[in-house]
């Protein structure tokens, strides 16, 4: 197993970096309400107009509940969750980079949400405050659970970072009260939350206390839910009657959107054969499928996790590894319904979709899962964020304009900068928890194989055992695609330990080394084992071997399938895992008439000095001249001309750090 | 001038009988809930989720506020506009097809809104009956004015072909109070109302009455919008500030979307640029600015109306003469964004254009006002109804997936099938008052020219001082397009009579014959002269003259400005004014896999049982074949596989009277 990882990727490091130095500090002072920052923006359908908005009030809500302080409770319902993704990113942080003035205080907010939590061990800072009478009765959109789940993610990941009991502690009060309200007993609730997380988080505590209750009660939640498809419908209705506000402001108890499809509870979880609702509550929900499965090897567990990974991966993703086609719900729409404006894409989807790909991988070792993962990292994951870290992206487009934005209330949610804090502001610390955790993606263990899962170069402990060893991974990945893995100690205890290296998708040639010597390659594997995406070496690795893996990985012209209406005869440019994008400060305006070249005439470099060192891509492509009479908008077709220009593309993730701008994704083909 | 027309077109004379046999009698019973009808479609953006739905009330509503009957006021604010708006398509009906019946009919709704009207000439049910004391105090939303005007439209075309005194008493009394309480004057309410047309109806009735004081009133509203751009703010905070309710339900009174742009007061009318806000309003402004210009001789009027032009045709109008990007405030958006999918293109915002392009043309004699006149005609207007007149549409996409529609709450304004009833029931009778009056929109004269604007076979008497003729237009246009002109009485006094040809923007070619002898030609003008889009025949018109016009009328390959990017490497066909489609049940699925062959091959005929009879045009393209491998969304580009398939298209207007299914205007270009 996985013993300990430490990043040496320089891309990756300097992401981490920025996070480490910029969002962690940033997060707190915001958390904290240090200083007041300008909450202009939300993207979640106006539900927090109502809110202040220069103020969190994330920290302050616990010392109220607490009765630490006088005042009112802020912000939005699920605001408690605010803190426990930034307590998870700090944790992952102090994995790697140690830092006593950061961890006293992540201490410090462990002893303040200790101090929150009740009696009987309920936590959650709004109802405690504002409507104690209303606990665990709204849980359509309440996000008692969701709140909890993130607590305990965090907790567990505090953990396992600092030893900290107390955050343990608070972690297995909280899900004992849960398992306390909720299941198949009489005198308990029979069903779960509006938002899943508990299911994944009460498996990851499972995981690390082997605690059965937790597992069962993840179990239950992720059974019971669709069983009743009155379920919620009951309690909003009850909370109708009762005269009760909606938990948010702005949104109706009843609005039409928020069905039972929004929350995955239009079928039971075996019966669902599409991703439908809220991207990310959709994306958390599998990753619970997916490790339960694991964890349990139920199979119609597995067939479930199966179900949503072809409807999302196969009909509703975009190339980018974005999910999400509609702002209304923040939500999966039809298959191949994918527009590339109006579209969602929300960053915690992508993180979800990570954490659904991840988890898919423990199940069963298919590269595609590693494929999508690295798909949703390198490109929407990291496009959530500005290179300084000082500004995020909750909605993530292929294509922008920022006159249409402004002017049409149809794509007002596409922001066409990034923002300083939203007013929901799950993203900014979701990506930051992903990021800081990487390490953790890197590889996974099944038996004695080691799976290398993403290439990202570091230096990795496993145990398998007695056996105890050390890997070292590098490269220049995501710019270059030469992967040397050394073992650079090996106890030389217990049975062979072996290692399989994925070959992505994209991948048209590789070729391995073994100490200098290739060994296999595409077309010639030798004693190689090829299977769904992976490369299994046939012996034992021991100290001192040095594998080689050198994938081919060209600027590709990518095409989508023709069911996708919206990218029809249009062409995107990938390499290896970046998709490529074109902004008007490079380009000009009206990107849409822009026309690639031929595959041949794609050229590409590295450039240290641009966007923190990006391989850049030039196609020798063309603009149509538009000839145009002068206020014509239509005409019969007649003879397209074209002007010979240079395009410029640079990785999508990198996108609006350098002026607003129109972006576009897919472009046209050579005339 | 025009005394009298009789339209002899098979073509609109099929549209009228529909009409008058179909959708006014339908109408009639609706707005006198005589039988309960399902109002279960509202396009307004959840504004009417309050009313009932199997109720019009628009009968009652006046009976109610007459004290004649008891009850509850139902239906919207603007609902009495419905009947006014029956009322006026009646009036055109009795013009060609006197019915005592109907007009008894129309004679008693007449007596009805009579009873309702106040002492003082105020008529409106909403508030006499709902809310007395907020009468002409929330005019950003009460549509008072609105449904005054569409009274005083209805009043005069009643007049014009009842000669029912009564109507346009309540009219002129109707507006005497408005200009008792509007104005610039001390204690005058300094603005108008939030929905243009009071301006428009007050030109009508000037034209009819010629009292000064309505030009007077109607030009002092024009002139006043935009002045103060708090003017409909300060009514907003006033009511919120009193705790009076919206009177729209589910619409709030601070609501973001109801700006001063919707209503088109961000500035004062000289200074506008660009459509901005709500399509509809819109038009009706542009409609009473070229009205008032032309009553008046005003040139800064005039200069305001060519301003809006331009935006809306030279920047902001589909193909088919739809108006209105995005269902937000069904509102114009930004210059070239002109989505196919997501857009909104209200019948009634057709209809409007229409108004606005036939007044203009009273304005100055331009062939391009008579051109967008027919592609709003014969496209969008014509597709608000089915042809059975039986079920309309309020929104006229020109791309529908009716699973996206359904699973997409972006697009689930875009109907796919024709709804029976609206609760916002704006657009039906319009497009019924439309079409029942397009004989006043085939000609105009200016001075001693007769202007035939519009292809449509007829039989008209003009009058010019002493002199008397009888034209007669024979052609079965829009499908044929040899248009023969005779003059079939005339009873030589007076002066010269002349006649001009609209030569419309498609046309590539034309031939002119004089009593059987060329004339003129495209490339031969010879005396006619030709000055935009108009043939100016040299010679006064004298009775036995034969002119035939021949156009030369092919089935078109139509693309749109590079700039529009929704339409670009797209190709539209187009025949004369018709605008063609392509739909699933003639086409399979998946349209978007289709790509049209070279101009020279497209095909025509006519299929006289085909959907009332409708010229199909067959192209000999292809499909790509989908030769992606099962589950996969994206690869590399490759070659592009395709299969022979003969497209067939039918007219715009036409689409979903068959079932439900896709359908698409734009195609691609041949591979």
């Amino acid at each position: 197993m996985l013993d300990s990882i430490n990043l040496t990727s320089k891309f990756w490091l300097e992401r981490q970096r920025v996070i480490r130095e910029q969002m962690i500090p940033y997060q707190w002072d915001i958390i904290n309400d240090f200083k007041a920052v300008t909450i202009a923006v939300t993207n979640t359908g106006g539900d927090s107009d109502a809110l202040d908005n220069d103020k969190s009030y994330v920290v302050e809500n616990f010392l109220i509940a607490a009765g630490k302080k006088q005042g009112k409770r802020g912000g939005m319902v699920f605001q408690d969750s605010d803190a426990y993704k930034w307590l998870e990113a700090v944790a992952y942080t102090l994995e790697c980079c140690p830092d006593p003035q950061l961890q006293a205080n992540a201490d410090k907010l462990v002893d303040i949400i200790a101090d929150a939590q009740e009696d009987d061990g309920y936590l959650n800072t709004y109802f405690q405050v504002n409507e104690p009478d209303r606990k665990y009765q709204s849980l359509y959109m309440s996000h008692e659970l969701y709140c909890a789940g993130h607590f305990i993610e965090a907790a567990v990941a505090y953990y396992q970072a600092t030893h900290n009991q107390k955050v343990l502690t608070i972690a297995t009060r909280l899900a004992d009260n849960i398992d306390a309200h909720f299941g198949p007993e009489d005198g308990k609730i029979h069903g779960g939350d509006g938002h899943e997380e508990i299911e994944l988080a009460l498996l990851r505590l499972y995981e690390l206390t082997h605690e059965e209750r937790y597992l069962k009660l993840s179990q239950y939640f992720l059974l019971v839910r669709g069983q009743d498809p009155d379920y919620f419908e009951a309690m909003k209705r009850r909370d109708v009657e009762l005269g009760r506000k909606s938990v948010i402001p702005g949104i109706e108890i009843m609005q039409d959107i928020f069905n039972n499809a929004y929350f995955q509870s239009d079928l039971p979880v075996y019966e669902q054969k599409d991703a439908k609702g809220h991207a990310v509550r959709v994306v958390y929900l599998c990753t619970a499928l997916a490790l339960g499965a694991a964890l349990t090897g139920d199979e119609k567990l597995k067939a479930a996790a199966h179900n949503y990974w072809q409807s999302i991966v196969q009909r509703r993703m975009y190339i980018t590894g974005a999910i999400g086609s509609t702002c209304h719900g923040e939500a999966f729409t039809a298959d191949y319904d994918l527009p590339n404006d109006s579209m969602y894409g929300e960053t915690c989807a992508s993180v979800g979709l990570t954490f659904f790909a991840h988890n898919m991988l423990r199940l069963e070792e298919k590269g595609e899962y590693a494929d999508v993962m690295e798909l949703a990292l390198y490109n929407t994951v990291l496009a959530g964020m500005s290179l300084d870290g000082k500004s995020y992206f909750y909605v993530n487009p292929l294509e922008v304009r920022p006159e249409y934005s402004q002017l049409n209330p149809g794509l007002k949610h596409v922001l066409t900068r990034r923002a300083g804090w939203f007013a929901c502001a799950c993203c900014p610390p979701n990506l930051a928890r992903m990021v800081m955790s990487l390490g953790h993606y890197v590889y996974h263990c099944k038996d004695e194989t080691i799976f290398a899962d993403l290439f990202v170069a570091n230096t990795a402990n496993f145990k398998f055992g007695e056996r105890e060893l050390t890997l070292e991974q590098s490269t220049d990945y995501p710019w270059d695609s030469t992967m040397t893995f050394k073992v650079t100690r090996d106890n030389g205890k217990g049975g062979a330990v072996k290692l399989a290296l994925h070959l992505p998708q994209w991948c048209p040639h590789f070729a391995l080394y073994h100490n200098g010597k290739l060994v296999s390659e595409s077309d010639k594997l030798g004693a190689v084992k090829c299977e769904q995406g992976y490369l299994y070496l046939p012996e034992g690795i021991k100290e001192g071997d040095v594998f080689e893996l050198k994938l081919k990985m060209n600027a590709v012209l990518m095409e989508s399938n023709p069911l996708i209406a919206a990218d029809y005869n249009k062409q995107a440019v990938q390499r290896g895992p970046i998709v490529y994008c074109a902004e008007a400060c490079d380009n000009g305006k009206e990107l849409q008439e822009l026309h690639l070249g031929a595959e041949g005439d794609l050229q590409g470099h590295f450039e240290p000095e641009l966007l923190d060192g990006v391989y850049v891509i030039t196609a020798h492509g063309a603009r149509r001249v538009n000839d145009f009479a002068q206020g014509a908008l239509y005409r019969p077709a007649s003879t397209r001309k074209f002007a010979e220009q240079e395009i410029r593309l640079i990785p999508y993730y990198a996108w609006c750090n350098r002026e607003e701008g129109e972006m576009r994704v897919w472009l046209n083909p050579k005339p």
